[in-house]
């Protein structure tokens, strides 16, 4: 087998955010295959064929890229932000484990990519400057209590957060559970940050105390940061010192 | 003032992991200021002042390239990986907040960069690809009591973890300890990787159960990823799947 499959970042939208060690992925791929937002991020030209599917059907597709390269594709999987943040890397892995053993053998890489959470701390200033948690608040995947029990354990260690997938219309009361369990562990002065379609059109950037988080400044598309007990505005910027005290 | 401030992340150490937009921003500097290493892989050129320091002095680097900015040069820090993970973004606001108070007027903006623990996943397959946490052990900045209690929060949780600065002469007892807290929180059978100078020219991979992990194996430029109880192998990869059950 002379096919390839690559796993790559593209980062959060905007072209200037792409390594180019992606963009050389990209320029000598004969497959690009992934939800198809994110197909259409990559220019067509001919002898490329684009494989655009369906969100929530990431198996499938990490599976159609393992057997495009086992029949001697150069494919590129392409997920937006780091593919191994709540991307496709893990759902390549998986389909890796559930198919043939000869996939095995497949050259496969993946490229890491700008991820949404760095795209949008770099906005607000350093919120993720000291130790930080990262939760995917969707719960297809995983029981809403594990997310709970996470959020609490995150909360008890003062650690900083970045919430992936806050919020989605078929999910529209778990992302205000969460600001409830947020308020009572942390209180209601801590800094919250809403970053949306960071470095893309329509970029917005919103911090308020927890107090006044609302479940509606979230949507799929928005990352949330949420401070440690030392996170604090200078000027326009959000940080977190380096330096911690003894007892937040 | 027309200077500017940009805090830049150079990636792990590849050039072709370095974004579009880092490479325009040390393009059209007049100043790049940082540690000794990471400015020396910027390429010199006429009219650009290389600002190279110590390791350790961050606040007064921060301070040193405020002052160039509101003296109206086009400053670049740069920091290696993302320059808000335990680099410098966090010590220019520290700085921008105990400095004169019109330096907050200057433009200062800060770029992301791809993170050391993205490149060390990537390279590793998907270890990062459920909810995870990131601490850096070194205690310069905060009490050991910080760190084990972090630790114990991070496990309690069952996070996957990614560890920054393990391990240094100064302190060579503290990885040791670490070892031994998540021994006792996660068991023997919990995969551990060891990541040193990803992307660079002496990049080397180990991965090891939890009992098998030595302090040796790290040093400084080693990033530390230690798997969820979901994590396991697949061929030559180590993953974390982006499912989980009820009870880990």
């Amino acid at each position: 087998m002379s096919g390839a499959l690559i796993v790559a970042g593209l980062g959060p939208g905007a072209e200037a955010l792409v390594t180019p060690e992606v963009s050389a992925a990209l320029a000598s791929a004969t497959d690009i295959v992934g939800y198809g937002p994110y197909v259409a991020r990559v220019a067509p030209r001919p002898g490329l064929a684009l494989h655009a599917s369906d969100n929530r059907v990431e198996r499938a597709r990490a599976a159609e890229a393992l057997a495009l390269a086992a029949a001697g594709r150069r494919v590129v999987v392409v997920s937006s932000g780091d593919p191994g943040v709540f991307a496709m890397a893990s759902a390549v892995f998986e389909a890796l484990e559930a198919g043939p053993a000869e996939w095995r053998d497949l050259d496969i890489r993946v490229l890491p990519g700008i991820s949404a959470m760095f795209a949008a701390a770099a906005r607000l200033g350093a919120p993720l400057g000291h130790d930080f948690c990262v939760i995917n608040l969707s719960d297809n995947l995983k029981p809403w209590a594990l997310i709970e029990r996470r959020l609490r354990a995150a909360a008890q260690g003062d650690f900083a957060m970045a919430f992936y997938n806050p919020r989605s219309k078929a999910r529209p009361e778990g992302f205000a559970r969460a600001l409830e369990v947020l308020r009572a562990e942390c209180g209601g002065a801590r800094l919250i940050s809403f970053a949306r379609d960071v470095s893309g059109p329509g970029e917005h950037l919103l911090t308020v105390p927890l107090a006044e988080a609302r479940p509606e400044m979230a949507d799929m598309r928005t990352v949330v940061i949420l401070g440690n007990s030392q996170t604090h505005r200078v000027g326009r910027f959000v940080y977190t010192p380096r330096f911690a005290p003894e007892a937040p």
